[in-house]
Order: C-alpha cells, then sequence, then structure tokens
C-alpha cells in the first residue's frame, strides 16, 4: 500500500477518471519533488487496472508500487490516503464531482475547461474555500519559466502598456473526433468544444499579458459548430481597453483564433509601445530541453524605413531549459497543499485566475450563441480585484 | 546628357516626384542590370537638384554622370529619352499623372496604393492598354524569390486548398506623421491611410496564397481615425470561400490587421491541410543578406498531443540569400519594356494583379465607413479570370 503523503512530506495524489490526459500528469507527479501517486479511481475497476499497467513504468509510486485502482470515484474521495486530487473528467461532470471532492476535503487541480459556466465554477470554488482548500486549474503553461518571464517583460514600464494579444491556437480534429468521438464535440462530455478546450488558453495568455485586469466586453463568432452546435472553429476579439480616438489610442485587444479544423498553431504575440513579444508553442513547448521567446525592441515611434533599410530593432531570445511545465504544476500545486498543512491559508491567485478566464469564456459562449454580438464580461462579486499570490 | 535607353539595351527611367521612397528605386535602378535612371521631375527644380545631390553617390546614371533635375512632372513626360517612369506621388495625384505618362508613351511604375478607388486605376490601366505600354506596381516583395518559393509551396497538391491567411502589418508613426506630418495621414496625399499604405500588402500577400482567385467580401473596422476620416488601425477579414457547416469547412479568409499605432510587425501565416508557412518580415525584408520562409508539416489530421508529447512536426526553412525585391522589381519591369521593344504585348498579369488589390481595397474601405458592414468585392468586367503571365 501507498504510503499516506500527509504522513510523509509527499503531496499524496488520487487520479479521478483515467483519461488519456491523466497520463501527462501522473508522469508528471512521479517525476515531481514533492508529490507522490496514490490511487487512480475509474467507474469500472478493469478500465483503471488497465490505465495503471498501460502505464506501468510511468505510473510507479515513488515506494516502487503501482497506484491503487479503485473503482468508483467516490471511493476514492473517501480514501483517507488520499490528501489532493487531480480531475480529468469530462466538463460536465466538474461540478458534480470537484464539489464532492471538496466535502471529502481534497485539495483540487481541475483540468481545464473547469466548468460549463461561470456559476459552476463558482460553486466549486466556494466549496474549496469553505473547507480551506487549495483550487488549481490544469494549465500547464502557467508554471513555465517562459511564463515568469513574460510577465517580468510586459511588467517592465519600458515596454509600456499591452495594446495587443493575438493568439492563434488549433489542431486538426480526424473525422471520427469532430464527429463525437471525442468529449471535447460532445455535449455530453464538453459542450464548449473548442472555446473550452483551446479558447481557454487563448484568454489565459491574455490575462497574463494584460496583467490579469478584467476585460469589458467580447465579440466572438463560430464559423462551423456541429449538429448539436458545439463550435468547432472559433474567431472572436476581447476588449480590456476601448480605442480612444481623441488621443489616437488603439484599443487594448486580444484577438485569438481556436478550432479543430486547422493544423496545429500555437502563435502568440503581445505588443506593447516599442516592444513586440513572440512566441510559437505557447500551450504544448516544442521541446522539453528547450523552448525561446523572442523580444523585438524598436528604439522609437517614427517611419518604418530609414532611407533604405528598415529600421533597427533589436531581437534578443530567451531561452528557457530543462523546464517541465507540468511537473512544475504539480510542485507548485503540492507547494500550495504543504502551506496549508502548515496553518497558511489557500492561494487564491489559482482559483481567481481560473474564474476569470471562466468568465470571459462564459462571453465568449454568449457572444458565439448570437452570432457575434458584444457580450460584457460578468465580474463576479468579490474577485473584482486583480488576483496576487498569498504569501 | 544620360544616354537614351531605348538607344541602347539599358531601360531609361524618370521619376516623377522625389519623395522619400523614390531614393530607394532610383538605388535598384542603379543596381539594375537592364535599366538606368536619366532624369528627376520635381514641381520646384530646387528640390529635384536636391534630392540628386542628397543621393548623389546612388543616382548616378551607369555613364557616371548624373541624372538630369527637370522642372515639373509634363516636361519629363515630353522628353523623349525617357521610356519608363516611376511614380512615387501622392495618390491623390496618380490618376492625373499616369494617364500624363501613357499619353506621353511612357511605361509606367507606379507606387502602391495605385489609386484612391477602382475607378480611377481602371483609367490607368485602360490609358496604358490603349497605347500598349506595360503598368506595374510598385509592390517589392512580388519579386523576391521567396515569393516564387511561396507560390510553388502553395501550389502543391500537398499543401491542399489555402483555408486562412493571416497577416500584421504595422508600424509606429511618430505624433507628426499622425497629425497630417505625411501624406499618407492627409486627405490630399493617400486619403486611404493605413488601408492603402499597409493594407494594400496584406491583400496582396493573401492574393498570392489564394492563387489570385477572386474573394467575395469583406468586412473591416477602423478602430481610429484622424479627424479626417482617415484610417489609422483597421482590422478585416476577406472571405475566399464561405464556411460549408455540412462538411466541416472552415472559410477560406484572410484576417489582417494594418496599423500606424503599433510597432512593426510583418507576420504572415498560411494554413493549409496540413501544412503552414510562417514569415515575419514579409513586406520589408530583415535583411539584403538573407531572408527565411519556415514550412510545418504535420503528418495527417490528428490529436495534437501523442501520450506526453507534441505531435512530431517537421520544420523546413527555406532561405534565400542575396535577393534585393527592389532591384528585381526594376529588372522584371524593365524586361516588360524590352519584350514590348521587341514586339510582345505588355503583360497583362501586372495590372491584372493591381486592379484585384484594388478592387478588395475599395471593399475594405467601403466596410469601415460603414463600420464593418459586409461589403461584397466588385470584379471588373474583362478581368474576371485570375492573371497569367504572357509568354
Amino acid at each position: 500500500m501507498a504510503a499516506s503523503g500527509a504522513e510523509t512530506d509527499l503531496v499524496s495524489f488520487g487520479i479521478v477518471g483515467c483519461a488519456a490526459i491523466a497520463q501527462k500528469n501522473v508522469r508528471a507527479i512521479q517525476l515531481s519533488s514533492n508529490a507522490d501517486i496514490s490511487a487512480c479511481a475509474s467507474r469500472a475497476h478493469s478500465s483503471c487496472v488497465e490505465f495503471i499497467t498501460a502505464t506501468r513504468a510511468k505510473t510507479k509510486t515513488k515506494t516502487g508500487s503501482l497506484p491503487r485502482a479503485i473503482e468508483g470515484y467516490q471511493a476514492l474521495l473517501d480514501d483517507p490516503l488520499v490528501e489532493a486530487v487531480y480531475i480529468p473528467l469530462p466538463t460536465k461532470l466538474h461540478l458534480e464531482w470537484a464539489v464532492k471532492a471538496a466535502e471529502a476535503k481534497k485539495h483540487i487541480l481541475l483540468e481545464k475547461p473547469t466548468a460549463t459556466n461561470l456559476e459552476e465554477l463558482l460553486k466549486i470554488v466556494q466549496a474549496c474555500c469553505d473547507k480551506g482548500l487549495q483550487f488549481m486549474d490544469g494549465v500547464m503553461f502557467m508554471h513555465h519559466d517562459r511564463l515568469q518571464c513574460l510577465s517580468s517583460l510586459v511588467g517592465d514600464p519600458l515596454f509600456g502598456p499591452v495594446k495587443r494579444v493575438g493568439v492563434n491556437f488549433s489542431f486538426a480534429g480526424s473525422q471520427a473526433f469532430l464527429n463525437g468521438g471525442d468529449i471535447r464535440t460532445r455535449p455530453d462530455g464538453d459542450p464548449l468544444g473548442c472555446v473550452g478546450d483551446l479558447g481557454w488558453y487563448c484568454i489565459r495568455i491574455a490575462l497574463v499579458a494584460f496583467q490579469y485586469r478584467w476585460p469589458t466586453y467580447v465579440c466572438a463568432r463560430a464559423s462551423v459548430c456541429t449538429p448539436d452546435g458545439i463550435p468547432l472553429d472559433v474567431s472572436g476579439e476581447v476588449v480590456f481597453e476601448e480605442a480612444k480616438p481623441d488621443t489616437l489610442e488603439p484599443p487594448h485587444v486580444l484577438t485569438f483564433h481556436c478550432s479543430f479544423l486547422h493544423p496545429n498553431r500555437q502563435y502568440v504575440e503581445i505588443v506593447g509601445d516599442t516592444r513586440v513579444i513572440t512566441f510559437d508553442d505557447f500551450v504544448i513547448a516544442r521541446s522539453e530541453a528547450e523552448v525561446s521567446l523572442q523580444l523585438e525592441s524598436f528604439p522609437v515611434a517614427g517611419p518604418l524605413i530609414d532611407r533604405h533599410c528598415r529600421v533597427a530593432s533589436r531581437i534578443d531570445t530567451y531561452r528557457f531549459q530543462g523546464c517541465r511545465q507540468e511537473q512544475r504544476m504539480i510542485e507548485n500545486f503540492a507547494d500550495c497543499v504543504k502551506h496549508i498543512r502548515s496553518g497558511k491559508q489557500a492561494d487564491l491567485f489559482w482559483p481567481h485566475v481560473s474564474i476569470q478566464t471562466q468568465s470571459v469564456l462564459d462571453a465568449v459562449m454568449r457572444s458565439v450563441r448570437k452570432d457575434g454580438a458584444r457580450e460584457q464580461v460578468e465580474v463576479p462579486k468579490g474577485w473584482s480585484h486583480p488576483p496576487t499570490h498569498n504569501s
């Protein structure tokens, strides 16, 4: 039997649902310095055993045994050896099982999209707050060294206010995928389709770039939906600050395209006054060995060309080596849990940024349903201030 | 006195208007293998002399003398030693002086935007056709080796139909520039503002990528205009083929952002079925020494990640060395002139692609005036077929 994390220094994880995405995070738990895997639960015992044995090499606990296979999610939640849960269930099931997990006093790492709408997420977060539990969503890129660098670059006064974030995130779903063969195209799985699966990341990276300000409104359109109305290809704009024509100030916006109908693109550009940040693998790093970020700096506002040549810009390439973002996510989450063990509060930065993302995503979905109508972003009571990490 | 180009093998150029942009093309003429500069004209003799002496080293003719300074555009057009003209005048003056140039039997290389609207351009092109003259606009990137490579890549059946072209083209105009200190922000200069100056290139690269098909409609919005209504920051969509929801086919579109209010960005992405082309200096090459183009190829449609890793894509970087696109433009134009000398027809590919670009640009301007309304692209009579080069 696996050791209880609470009794050792390691945070002991249970996996609620043996989805494919779970393999990545089970490996991350195994690689982490401060967490271990205790058990996996599935509705059917057999599929849980299958998941564990199929990934045998990667799912061993730190004591060398295999994690326990548990039939039924509630049985895992009732297990006293499990201190925290990772929930990769279909979005439609998040409210039910995340609230049950909180009631069972398990800290929660919840796969994105966190809920089918903001109301559900607020219930989940409230359940966590009521029990003093840590909540975090599964956006791995938040934990990459590159993101800390990005935050620091856009926070530099020389960057000036961020004026534009442009993001393209797509991948080509197979015909089976697109025709309901994946939870992301099924009404009973993730009814938010490409908005929930890909748009979530587009919105999140913009929130980072705009330093977690609340945007005001959203316009978005789906060009293609499934017969059930699940969006497969969506373009939109999220306005953080409207244009000020009197001072020739452009709007401060995110423009995004997310789609299951195009080959993989993961391009992001963040445009300031005289500086531009770009990288082309913002969600899934091209390599664990090294990723990069390009900062282009222009000397001053002025004409594009100076006599025959382009105005010289300076290009700095920042490189980040050996960072496994999913491992960092597990470690950051487990650190929060350990802080709570030692009597500190949960870090509200994480639920805050999930709530912001979900609220913008809700506005995108409302706009999509109204063919691009302008939809205000709801700021739920108590979450209006920019989030900060608890110290 | 400069030798007449028509009497030698070199095509003899006159420059109508001593704009800053002319310096680049005067140098290109000097560097070219088949053209020479004969004379420069300005409204005032003094500014013409100033232009020539200021760029003395670069404006010498191939016989070592300086080009002649001519007062008044008509005097240059009447000069029998001038065989072709390059016209970098403000857009508002294009119709008048291009038609006069054609009447004086000069071949015309016309700076973009070619006219303030399609009707004007059709008159200019008609005037050239009537006299059997070559017409070409000043889009340098059309003549870069990279563009030929791009055309061949998107023409490859393996690329599949182009589904999406995304373009960002901007530069940060100074306060003086934005407040009417440049012809591009003056109603009597170029009333098309950033659409004429930057959008022209966005539309053109999309026409190349979509293999010169006519798009059907356009939606575009200006977020900021000058008090005179000249657009400074515009986003839009040009639809080449509408979505086919029944077969889950996304729309085939250009999305673009062009602006005088952001630092320089020149990013283009061209998205096919399983391949994506990108480069980030599509208008003004980062370097004359070398530019590149990236082709990313994905094996098949399928899930984004395969277990823990990104689906392997293959990245091919095409490099192009030692290509001066403006020199190539002059040489290609002069070759057309020499073909006409030898009894062949003018190459109608060039006016055709200008007409397509201007027509789409007109639709963009109409949509901007109507705050994003859907505007059909007009296909003028006689220009409906995709252009081909005369052989």
